[in-house]
């Protein structure tokens, strides 16, 4: 029998129309979707942004990736998911694995390929890429990122600023991800290196409560909505006209 | 009358495919589709993209943007283009316009955005974002991009390479582009760095006759097939493993 075909498919921010014609196509004839949560008694993200595109009769597969540093953990889900996908596979079926965002940026795909092709070096991949959040936010906050010769780091915010610093010292566009609760520590590092007033705030990217808050210091208020799936755009310094 | 809405519609890199359920949505029913082009006797490789998706009734202009550094010139090309758009928009319609890769990543979009925002500025506009070159690269090459807490830095290579340098010598993932006529001098950088070993290339992206060539070392030779719209993925220092 021949082995079926794993696609991983990054289905975009948030909203179901942001996927790709392509994945839409390969999730309308896929008889078996895997997706990602990250809470037992949740549902995967991925899987609701996807799900106008996947037929009733698609079996779903919710796979458990708990956030936790903990790589032995880690590494155990990763193998476990990895079997049931190749169970999938070998029995001849085609499989979907869906990704939030963009399938190899700061993604668990990239963690699950690695232990598949572990398994099984020969395993059919087909990856279809997927719109990331920063350019959704981007669109959202008529945001221009990377003009003329600038370059732009994304960077996945950290308990440590020592990088978020060093990125926006640089004076290039830069993207802050994954801030959290480290939003009013983030702020007073832009305020320091007064680049809060070339910096937009888009939260819950993708989805219908979106929303642009373009004065950072709007969200020092108490009352202010941090929203959560946030990203804050920094326009490079050289290039901040009109 | 109501004046018409402008979607700003991001095409994605080169596979028809790859735009997004929204993108192409919009074209099937949009009667006017405003393409950027780069030489009076070429095709706007944008509208070649998008052209499965845009009904046989519709209007198809093309917009001269040359390769230029005068930006005398190109403020005038945007604001004759502007110009021209706005008067489809006034006359009631709605127009698209369409642009390779992502929209607010170093795209033409950005320039013309700000040019008819400062003739109409209650213009009505709808922007869809698209799949970046980078994301594209990635999935063909399955090169993760950004794992943990490792920040990625897009360069577009300028003649000048110490942008190109600082951000390999960093160590956190690098994307290279517009490389071009570069490539030797980049493949230096890569050596001296020591990064020529996690870095994988991509030319052609989303086409066809998409190639990865992953050592890099290859493309040294003079029989070598170089490609054009490529990519430079260099891997962080951190993440490589498996």
């Amino acid at each position: 029998m021949r082995r079926g075909t794993l696609y991983g498919i990054g289905v975009g921010p948030g909203d179901p129309d942001l996927i790709t014609v392509k994945g839409a196509r390969v999730l309308a004839t896929c008889p078996h979707v895997f997706a990602p949560k990250s809470k037992e008694d949740s549902q995967s993200l991925a899987l609701r942004i996807a799900r106008p595109h996947i037929p009733s009769e698609a079996r779903i597969h919710e796979l458990l990736f708990p956030m936790t540093s903990d790589k032995d953990e880690l590494e155990e889900r990763w193998g476990t998911a990895a079997k049931e996908i190749l169970d999938v596979l070998d029995a001849g079926h085609n499989a979907c694995f869906l990704t939030l965002g963009d399938v190899f940026l700061y993604s668990t795909y990239t963690y699950l390929l690695r232990m598949l092709r572990r398994l099984q070096p020969a395993v059919n991949v087909v990856t279809i890429p997927g719109i990331t959040a920063f350019s959704a936010a981007a669109a959202a906050a008529e945001c221009p990122l990377g003009e003329g010769k600038e370059s732009v780091t994304i960077v996945p915010t950290a308990d440590d600023l020592n990088e978020v610093t060093r990125a926006v010292h640089n004076g290039d566009a830069v993207v802050l991800m994954k801030i959290g609760k480290r939003l009013d520590r983030v702020l007073e590092v832009l305020e320091s290196e007064v680049a809060i007033d070339r910096s937009v705030f888009v939260s819950k990217v993708g989805l219908k409560d979106e929303a642009v808050v373009r004065d950072l210091r709007l969200l020092r208020s108490p009352d202010a909505d941090r929203g959560y799936l946030s990203v804050i755009l920094v326009r490079g310094k050289k290039e901040v006209h009109s």
